[in-house]
C-alpha cells in the first residue's frame, strides 16, 4: 500500500532532469537525489491528497517533489553547517566536491523547488506557495536554534521542542497541508492533517533521540552516542537536566566538558557516564512518554478530520512504520 | 527624476520588517540590507512598470522588492564562495558572524525573495514566478562557471561573455521584465525590454572590467589591478589572449603565474606587466569598442518598444548613468 506511493515518488524524482552543465553545479544535485531515503515527506503530500481525492496523489505530484527538493536542498546546506562527513553512508556534496560547490547546488535545488510549484493549478498557487514559505522560513529558523543551542550549556524543555517543532515538525506538517490544499480539502481538514503532522514530526525526533543511546547500534548504521560526544542537545539530555539534582547537574556538566571528540578513551567513558545518568534519572522512560504523549496527539488530530476514517488508513500505516522503526 | 524611485525603494526596503529572534538569523539580514548600493535592480522594475502604467511602479514593489531580495541573498553567498572580506567597504557577513550563518541568513533572504512575490495579483503570480525563477537558475549557473573558470588557464571570448550574461545581465533583464508583466505590458514590449536588460548588464561588466585596470583608482575605492591579481578572467584578459601572438601568450601566462597575492612587490610588477601587455595590444579600446557593442544593441531595444518613446526617458537616464560611471 505504501510502496505504491514510494514507488511513484522514487520515479518522479528519476524523471526529473537536470542540464549536464555546469557539471559541478547539476552533478552534486544529481548525487543527493540518487542518495535515496524513505522520501516520507513527499509521501505525506501524496497520501494526504489521496485523503480527499481518488485521483489526489496523481495531481498532488509536483508539491511533494517540490517538498522533496526543498528537504534535500536542507540536507546539502545542513551539512556542511554540520562539518558532517557522511550522509547515508555516502560523502557529502561538500566532502566529495567542496564548500562553495555545495552552497551553490543548494541554493540551486531551492529554486528547483520553486520550479515545481509553478507547475501547480495556478488558482492553487498564492495559497500553495504561502505555506511553503512558511515551512521554508520556520525550517531555517529552526536550524538557526539548533545552532544556537549547540554553544548554550543547556536549554529548557520547552525551547527545546520549539526548535525541533520548527527544524524538523514543520515540514511534515507542510507537506500534509499541501497535499490537502491540492486535493481541495477544506481548511478544517487542512489545519488538522498540519497538527498531525506537527506532532508525528516531533514524536519522531525525540524517537530518534532516544536511539542514539538506546537504539541496536547495527541497525541504526552508526555507533550509540554520537548525540552525547558531539554535546547536542536532545530531549534525553534536557530531560537529565531537568529531573536530576544539584550534584546530578554537575555531574552532567562534568561529562558534558570532556572532550571524547579525539580520544576514543575519553569518548567511552563520556558515554557510558552520560548513559549511567539517564538510566538513573529513569530518562528513557519519561522520554518516551513524552513522545507517547505526541503520537497520541497525532492520531487524536486525525480522528478530527471531517472525512470517512477509512481513507486514513495509509496515513495511519506510513506514521505508524515511522515511530515503531527500530533505526 | 531618479532620485524618486531609488528613496522609494529604500523606504520599502526600510519597512520590511523581520523578527528580533533567532538574532543570528535576523541580524545579518538587515544588516546586508542596510549595507545600501545603488538598488539599480529594484529601480529596473520600477522603471519599467511606469513605461506601460502612471501607477507602475506603486503596483511592481512587490516584485521590485522581491529582486532586491535575492540579489542581497546572492552577495552574501557569493562572498563565502569568494572568501570575500570586505563588501561596500563593511565587513561580509561571513566575516562579521561565521559562514553558518552567512549561509543560512542568505538561504532565509531567499525565501523572503519569495515571500514578496506571494503579495503580487495573483493572476500574474504564475508567470512572474516563472521569470524569476528563470533569472535564479541562470544567475547560480552564472556563478559556477565563473568558479569554474578560475581553475582555468584561459577561456574564450564567448564563453566569457556568456557567464557573465547568466552572472550579472539576466537579472537586469528579468528585472525589467518583471516589471513589464507587472504593468500588464504585452509579450512583445516585455521581452524588448528584457533583450535591454541583457545588454545593458554586459555593457556595465565590460566597463566594470576596464574600470578595475584603466579606472582612476580612488574613485573606484580600490587599487588597480585587482583583478588582475586574482587571475580573475575579464574581457581584458580574454581579448589580450585572443589578440596576442603566440609570444605574447607566452608572456601572459609567465605573468599569470606569478603569485602577487603576499608579496607586494611580484604583485606589482604582475600588474605592471599584465598592463604593458594590454596597453601594446591595445586591449582597452577593443573592449570598449565591446562594450559600445552592447550599449548600442541595448538603446536598439528600446527603440522597439511599442511606446511613447518619451516614456523611457528614466529609463535611458539610468543606463546612461550607469555606462558613464568612472567608479
Amino acid at each position: 500500500m505504501l510502496d505504491h506511493y514510494k514507488l511513484k515518488i522514487d520515479a518522479a524524482i528519476a524523471a526529473l532532469d537536470f542540464p549536464e552543465q555546469p557539471a559541478d553545479l547539476y552533478d552534486p544535485i544529481r548525487y543527493i537525489l540518487k542518495l535515496g531515503g524513505k522520501r516520507i515527506r513527499p509521501m505525506l503530500v501524496l497520501l494526504a491528497a489521496d485523503v480527499f481525492d481518488d485521483d489526489g496523489a496523481e495531481r498532488a505530484i509536483h508539491a511533494a517533489l517540490a517538498v522533496e527538493l526543498f528537504h534535500n536542498f536542507t540536507l546539502v546546506h545542513d551539512d556542511i553547517m554540520d562539518e558532517a562527513p557522511l550522509r547515508r553512508g555516502m560523502q557529502t556534496v561538500h566532502q566529495k566536491w567542496n564548500q562553495s560547490v555545495a552552497i551553490l547546488s543548494g541554493d540551486k535545488l531551492m529554486v528547483r523547488a520553486y520550479d515545481e510549484l509553478v507547475k501547480i493549478d495556478p488558482k492553487k498557487l498564492p495559497v500553495m506557495l504561502r505555506v511553503f514559505n512558511q515551512v521554508a522560513k520556520e525550517v531555517c529558523e529552526g536550524q538557526q536554534w539548533d545552532m544556537q543551542y549547540e554553544n548554550e550549556r543547556m536549554v529548557t524543555e520547552e525551547e527545546y521542542l520549539s526548535m525541533i517543532r520548527l527544524k524538523t515538525a514543520v515540514l511534515l506538517g507542510g507537506a500534509l497541508k499541501m497535499g490537502a490544499i491540492s486535493a481541495d480539502a477544506s481548511e478544517h481538514d487542512a489545519q488538522h492533517l498540519y497538527a498531525f503532522g506537527i506532532s508525528l514530526g516531533i514524536a519522531f525526533q525525540l524517537q530518534d533521540d532516544m536511539l542514539d543511546v538506546f537504539g541496536e547500534a547495527e541497525k541504526v548504521g552508526k555507533q550509540n552516542g554520537g548525540d552525547i560526544l558531539a554535546n547536542k542537545k536532545t530531549i534525553l539530555l534536557v530531560l537529565a537536566n531537568q529531573l536530576g539534582d544539584e550534584a546530578d547537574r554537575e555531574e552532567l556538566g562534568r561529562l558534558l566538558r570532556m572532550d571524547g571528540l579525539k580520544d576514543p578513551g575519553i569518548a567511552a567513558e563520556k558515554i557510558s557516564g552520560v548513559r549511567a545518568l539517564y538510566d538513573r534519572l529513569n530518562v528513557h522512560d519519561v522520554a518516551k512518554k513524552r513522545m507517547e504523549e505526541f503520537v497520541a496527539n497525532a492520531y487524536r488530530s486525525l480522528d478530527h478530520l471531517q472525512v470517512d476514517q477509512k481513507r486514513l488508513t495509509a496515513l495511519r500505516r506510513l506514521a505508524q512504520s515511522l515511530l515503531t522503526r527500530t533505526n
